[in-house]
C-alpha cells in the first residue's frame, strides 16, 4: 500500500501486451479478484488506519462528539497524505485524451476506475510526487499545469486529504508513444485514456460493464456536461 | 450524524437572519468551532465506523491483506450509503448558479464547502433522500435531472459510497425565492450560491479564506475548466 515499500517491478518492456493483460485480469466479468474474508480490527493491529473519537466545539458552541477513521501514513511535514492526478493527452492535431486507471480496489470489492495517484513519501513534494505516481502507474512523461490547495475526500467520516494536480502530457514525445509503467510486485493497473468528448458515454457503459467508478471521476463528467450545457 | 435521529428543528423561518448567522459562525477567523480531544476508539465503542482487515485474492491470483474504515450505517438493501446532491437554481432570465454548504466537520477540523449530502433512511429512495436531504439543508425545492449510479468516495481507504443527484431548482418557484431549510439542533450549515461562471474563483477565494474544499467541489470545477478551454 505504500509506495515507498515499493521495490519489485514487473515488468519494464512489453508495454502494449501488459496492458491487454491487465484488462483481462480486470474484467469484471471474468477477474479471480475477490474478498475472501472480512474479520474486525483493532487500533493496535493497524498499520495504515486507525479509529478515534473526536470531541469537538461545534459552531454554536456546544460540547459534541464525533467517530472518524485517519489515515497513519501522512509523512511529517506533509499537508496532504496523496496526490491525485488528472492527465491530458495532447496530441500534435489538437486532440485531448484523459487517463484514467482501472484497479482491484478492497475496499470497493471491484475494479474502480480512478485518475492516477499515490501517497506521498517522506520529503516528496506535490509536484515529484504527481509526475513520479503518473510515471509508474502509467507510464506517461508529464508537465504540471496546476495543483489545487488541500481538498478532502469524504469530509463527515475521514481524515484523508490530498492535491489534485493537473498534468499535460504531450503526446509528440517519443517517450509517450510507447509509455512503459512500472508497477509493484502484485500490482495490476490498467490504463484507459478517453476522448474528452466521449466520457459521459463511457462512464455509462463501464458501470454497464460492471466496473466501480471513483466520485472525483463522477464529478468531472458532471462538470464537463455542465460546462458543455 | 445519523438524519433519522433528527428531531429538532432549529427554526422554521426568518432565513435570511439565520443564513447571516451561519456565516458568522463558520466564518474562519472567528469561529469557535475545533477539536479538543482525539483519542482512540475500538470497534466494540464505534456505533458508525469500524475498522476492518480484508483478506484478498488479488487480480493475479496473490493472496493479500487489506486495512479500510467501514460504513455501518447502510440501511439493508440500500445500495448506497449516501447521497450527494448537485443542486442548480435557474432564473427565469437564463442564469444558472450552484449551491454549496459549508459545515464544520470534525475529521478535518475546519469548515468544509461541500455539495448538500446526507445519509440514505431505511427504506428511502435515493430520490426521496436527495430532495429531502436538499430540502432539509438549503431550503430549495427541485426537481431531479438524473442520478448516477454507484460512486465510491476514496476506494483505497473506505467502503462509503453514494449516489450523486443532479437537481434543478425553479426560481421562479415561490418557495425558492424565500428558501426555509430545516437544521437539526446542533446543526449549523451556511447556503451559498455562486454563478456557474464565477466558480473556480470563488474557490481561490474561499481557500485563502481558510476554507476547507470538498474534492468533489474541486473535480467538478475542473472539469468545468477543462471543457471551457
Amino acid at each position: 500500500m505504500l509506495r515507498y515499500l515499493r521495490c519489485c517491478v514487473r515488468t519494464m518492456s512489453n508495454t502494449r501486451e501488459q496492458y491487454k493483460d491487465a484488462a483481462k485480469l480486470l474484467d469484471p466479468a471474468s477477474t479471480v479478484a475477490k474478498i475472501t474474508k472480512r474479520t474486525k480490527l483493532e487500533n493496535e493491529n493497524a498499520k495504515f488506519v486507525n479509529l478515534e473519537k473526536l470531541e469537538y466545539v461545534s459552531p454554536l458552541g456546544k460540547q459534541g462528539v464525533w467517530e472518524i477513521a485517519t489515515r497513519t501514513t501522512k509523512p511529517k511535514g506533509s499537508l496532504v497524505d496523496a496526490v491525485i492526478i488528472v492527465p491530458i493527452l495532447k496530441y500534435p492535431n489538437g486532440d485531448k485524451k484523459l487517463v484514467f486507471v482501472r484497479q482491484f480496489r478492497p475496499p470497493c470489492n471491484g475494479v474502480v476506475v480512478e485518475f492516477p495517484a499515490g501517497l506521498v513519501d517522506p520529503n516528496d513534494s506535490i509536484e515529484t510526487c504527481a509526475l513520479r505516481e503518473l510515471k509508474e502507474e502509467t507510464g506517461y512523461v508529464g508537465v504540471i499545469r496546476k495543483k489545487t490547495g488541500v481538498v478532502w475526500s469524504d469530509p463527515g467520516l475521514v481524515d484523508a486529504n490530498c492535491s489534485m494536480v493537473w498534468v499535460d502530457v504531450d503526446m509528440s514525445l517519443k517517450e509517450n508513444k510507447t509509455p512503459v509503467p512500472h508497477w509493484m510486485d502484485n500490482e495490476c493497473i490498467e490504463v484507459v485514456d478517453v476522448p474528452l468528448n466521449e466520457l459521459e458515454g463511457k462512464i455509462d457503459e463501464w458501470t454497464k460493464q460492471g466496473y466501480l467508478i471513483d466520485g472525483r471521476v463522477q464529478t468531472l463528467v458532471i462538470g464537463m456536461a455542465m460546462a458543455n450545457e
